[in-house]
């Protein structure tokens, strides 16, 4: 023991990918801790650490939590669960010595770090050890309505957020029911999800957004969409009707 | 005409109340604008520009927008919708001519423009005259998860936002169906609220917080509530059982 007080454990939101749409408070955060990390796919370079680069400075020490596999293969089962739980688990004794060694530690996360991140699964096997707090961020969610310019939803109405990794009857049947709805996690789900969305009799109000708000942004109706591929970033946004109309 | 160019409507979401979770975008666009309009109840300040109101300065002009009636009048049926059309009608009126005029006009919003915001019935009255533009922001949702400090929704998850202002077997009912939930407008839909929680058998995983991420910010639990009366900015979080255990 050197009597160093611990280190916090910060989730850092850094919105959708324009590096315009990071909060104050983001920016505070980050260029305050000494140990930035951040997650990525073999192979590949971070999108949330791109999104915030020009912010970062040398005195930083970074911490890459690289994936042992794509994210593509998540409905492979099992195995790629074991691996998975086993990956976060090294990279929480990781990030706990820092901590423990009295470093604050901001993990960058896309979008928001409590909505679908992989951040929460640091922080569950992190929050009894130390001191933690998260930054929310801007979602996708809300920026693919900016991109279409399409009022999401309003009034007494329901927004549904679902994942293109559901079975597709759930997914038609939700749909179904909610006045609104954003599907995430599209990539090799996309034929599936675009034959619920026609199942739901949606297809007509259903748009595709890859990649939103950075530099390739792509919009489309999801009716014009080759569903063949779509890149993990995409989602289908279904705006409110009566939003529209109001 | 005096063919000086049309200015651009712009909605800018501001985030749920902490000064420092504005973007930068929201900063550089409230900035230039030569306009700056904002809603506010009758007698009561704005609460989007209280958040902004350091970055305000001399040379703009605002416009305050104020509602005819109090938001808690919601229920009461057609009168109240009948008044709050011809109130967007006329608000239109007013920034379609300073934007006719060349002005670009910045309407702050609470949280994201079109996220349940009375920014999008401007928007809907305006967009097709002028050139516009939406700059996303935090909404509340996921500002509550963050404040409470759990994981919202994961993996193959669906997650429900719903209104106070729903019928109380509706709410049950989505309730029932959803792994994550947020209730947003309780103010006196609350006991309603509460009633509907209980009978979904989610009580004790719902958490009540009020003025997020504001100095006033006050968090519950549901179950401890006095459900007598909340007010209009505040809402139940139920998050995601799976995500706090991965």
């Amino acid at each position: 023991m050197n009597g160093t007080a611990p280190g916090r454990l910060y989730g850092v939101g850094v919105g959708p990918g324009d590096p315009e749409l990071v909060t104050l408070k983001a920016l505070r955060v980050l260029r305050a801790s000494p140990v930035v990390a951040w997650f990525a796919g073999p192979g590949r370079a971070s999108n949330a650490r791109r999104v915030v680069a020009a912010h970062l400075h040398d005195d930083q020490a970074e911490v890459a939590l690289v994936y042992p596999v794509t994210t593509g293969a998540v409905e492979d089962g099992s195995d790629y669960e074991g691996l998975l739980a086993a990956f976060y688990d090294e990279a929480a004794v990781r990030l706990g010595a820092l901590l423990a060694d009295g470093r604050d530690v901001a993990v960058l996360c896309e979008g928001d770090p409590f909505f679908y991140g992989s951040f929460m699964y640091l922080y569950n096997r992190l929050r009894d050890g130390f001191e933690t707090e998260v930054v929310p961020g801007v979602v996708s969610v809300v920026a693919g309505a900016a991109a279409i310019g399409a009022p999401l939803v309003c009034l007494n109405e329901a927004l549904t957020v679902l994942s293109g990794t559901m079975p597709a009857d759930e997914l038609a049947a939700r749909l179904q029911a909610s006045q609104a709805a954003v599907i995430m996690k599209l990539g090799r789900n996309l034929p599936k999800v675009r034959a619920a969305v026609e199942r739901a009799g949606l297809l007509d109000r259903a748009h595709y957004i890859e990649r939103v708000t950075m530099d390739e942004e792509r919009l489309a109706r999801l009716a014009d969409v080759d569903p063949a591929a779509a890149p993990y970033f995409s989602m289908v946004v279904i705006p409110s009707a009566a939003a529209a109309a109001r």
